[in-house]
């Protein structure tokens, strides 16, 4: 069997923890598995070298953040494979330009185009254990890129696909995926399987298990995901094309604080005024979100629209010159909201659904400011202040029948 | 013009060493030059990295040393590069895939064997000041190598060869070559001119200003060199194949204390031991210095030799594995030894400076135990408590004249 492991920064932070990891693949490859371990940078290495750059350049170019980044994980698996070595079982190290991981030229947020699979397909022959560093590739400039944050679960998937894994394991702090966030609704249960939709709708909702192009991807190339836990030997959940019915509607909720809200207001009521809108924040990556569009005054009418709060300085900049173009009288915008989500496949076969989920968050006095749907996903934008009661009433109306 | 320059470890320890070296390398820059930097990994990085994997595996692969060691230059460099940009003048940094530096395979000890150019003279016809990572490179398993400590004075001359550079600059905490060690001799002198195989002796002998394999390759592929100070805008010392006569005897006197002497006593006085023991040595890639060859009790003989002191254990051990190959009765070693050496290329025409130096030595009290000689150089050994006083003495000697 073919496996991949994947582990973030806080699995391998130090020592101790190192020698955990190794000794977990090692289990595997005693077995007689093929094992390949993609690792993210160690603990906190990634953002003491944001700062580092930061303290020298605020504006620092995005190739040379890139280069600088990616020293992050050659660290980490440098250093496995020396752990590794201890143990007694042989293995090597691998960064972007060794495997080779081709992306698209976009540095800072890079996508996969291409992954050759001979080098490791050899290592793998040579029986060893092979260490690939996550978050990282090259574009067709032979320059380093990064894939953005938890881009390494997306390294993971695109290694389990061009090498054909039987699985593609993702070791996360959490034992698999819950039905809410363990932190902030205590008696969210542990899924055993979810769809890869329902997954895609969590992970872009901020549920942070996966990262959402990993999951895509999964899908898109067949991968088995499971996803289990770095401390404990518990089975973990397993994202595949159709999980088996657990008699609910509802497989999770979440809520995602990273959102703010932007209105246009008083635009001419003309065509094409929405497509000049969001084709300048698509130039610019900003994904656009929940879109609203409502009758003005006098004639005009109104857009509104969710964006990361990460974004909404660049997206305010953006729209602000371009007023005249895109006719608008005023742009305001408002970062104290919050999106709560239901995700389900069995929405798609029930109706009430969404309506039960505004029954919850009216019982607990939950003003809904925006709504947004899909075929298995309902959202809201609510005042952020009541995202976690929101949460709380909505999970126990759906996972508690 | 085309200018390499390459700067060590503490000159861009930190934010403001490292905005430094950026201003003084745009100052050329701006005069129109092209301007290639080279740089180490920040002040202990290097350091840092080694005392992790000894943590980890006191045994470490040297292959996944070098894929460790080598994330400390590529750290300078982005860090460089965000730094020029923040002064306002367009740079690039690149690793040894990049540029491509090609090196035989050997991990932590690789030569250079082909440097491409392409890359860096297009990034130079784009007018960017290239940074390129010192001390390593990549083998033809598409592996990285480093070249061991002070690597990075061969990748400037090897670049400053590669391409035709008209002068490379080293940047040290100097202010140039010294006629002897100023912290050890007060009255040391800075020399202007100093031939390459002036400076090849003083750099195979400690003085620790050059690395002798970047000299040995800026005589072989003619590139004139300047060892200048990072600190201050001095002339430095110029390393070129003609130096002009400075009426001096002596150019240097340089102290090595990293060195043991080993005796093999008692062998077999027949053809071909010298060259078992020497072959043995050499396969473990363990440099012999100073071999002394003399009679022994009972019709044998005995050899003795110097090593750095670094190698004193391997090459014990593989002495006593062999003991009874090389017919040795007896092998002792001392690590309390030093050597002492002047270097000149005056030497060659005068007579009567070896025993100069023997006098100088005599005056002071210093027994010397074995002795060497070259055309433009004399070493003793003596006792390594003795060198300081002994190399003052020897410097007073010929540089006071």
């Amino acid at each position: 069997m073919l496996i991949v492991k994947k582990f973030g920064g806080s699995s391998v932070a130090n020592k101790e923890r190192i020698f955990n990891v190794a000794r977990r693949c090692i289990e595997d490859y005693k077995k007689g598995n093929d094992v390949i371990v993609v690792l993210s940078a160690m603990g906190d290495t990634t953002d003491e070298l944001i700062e580092k750059a930061h303290d020298i350049n605020p504006n620092a170019p995005k190739r040379e953040m890139d280069m600088l980044l990616t020293t992050g994980e050659q660290i980490s698996v440098a250093l496995m494979a020396m752990a590794m070595n201890a143990l007694g079982v042989p293995a090597v190290s691998l960064n972007a330009f060794q495997v080779s991981m081709h992306t698209t030229a976009t540095y800072t947020n890079a996508k996969f185009k291409r992954i050759d699979s001979e080098r490791i397909k050899t290592e793998l022959e040579n029986k060893k254990i092979v260490i690939v560093t996550g978050f990282q590739g090259i574009n067709k400039f032979d320059d380093y890129t990064t894939l953005g944050r938890g881009g390494s679960d997306t390294t993971a998937v695109a290694l389990a696909a061009a090498l054909h894994a039987d699985v593609c394991e993702i070791f996360t702090d959490v034992e698999g995926v819950y039905t809410a966030d363990p932190r902030i609704v205590p008696n969210a249960k542990k899924l055993s399987e979810i769809t890869y939709d329902e997954m895609l709708e969590l992970a872009t909702l901020g549920a942070k298990v996966l990262h959402n192009r990993s999951v895509e991807m999964a899908k898109k190339y067949d991968v088995q995901l499971v996803v289990r836990s770095s401390l404990t030997e518990a089975e973990g959940t397993v994202v595949k094309e159709v999980a088996k019915v657990e008699s609910m509607l509802v497989s999770g909720v979440a809520a995602d604080k990273n959102t703010a809200r932007i209105a246009v207001m008083g635009l001419k009521d003309e065509p094409g005024i929405a497509f000049k809108i969001f084709n300048l924040l698509a130039k610019s990556n900003i994904n656009v979100d929940i879109i609203l569009q409502s009758i003005g005054r006098d004639g005009t009418k109104d857009i509104s629209f969710t964006v990361a709060e990460d974004n909404l300085k660049d997206a305010i900049g953006i729209l602000n010159d371009n007023k005249e173009k895109i006719t608008a009288q005023k742009i305001e915008s408002d970062d104290t909201v919050a999106k709560v989500s239901i995700v389900g496949a069995g929405m798609m076969t029930h109706s009430g659904v969404a309506a039960k989920m505004f029954e919850a968050l009216y019982n607990v006095g939950v003003n809904i400011k925006m709504i947004s749907t899909s075929e298995i996903r309902t959202t809201v934008l609510i005042a952020r202040e009541d995202a976690d009661k929101a949460m709380k009433a909505v999970h126990d109306a759906f996972i508690q029948d």
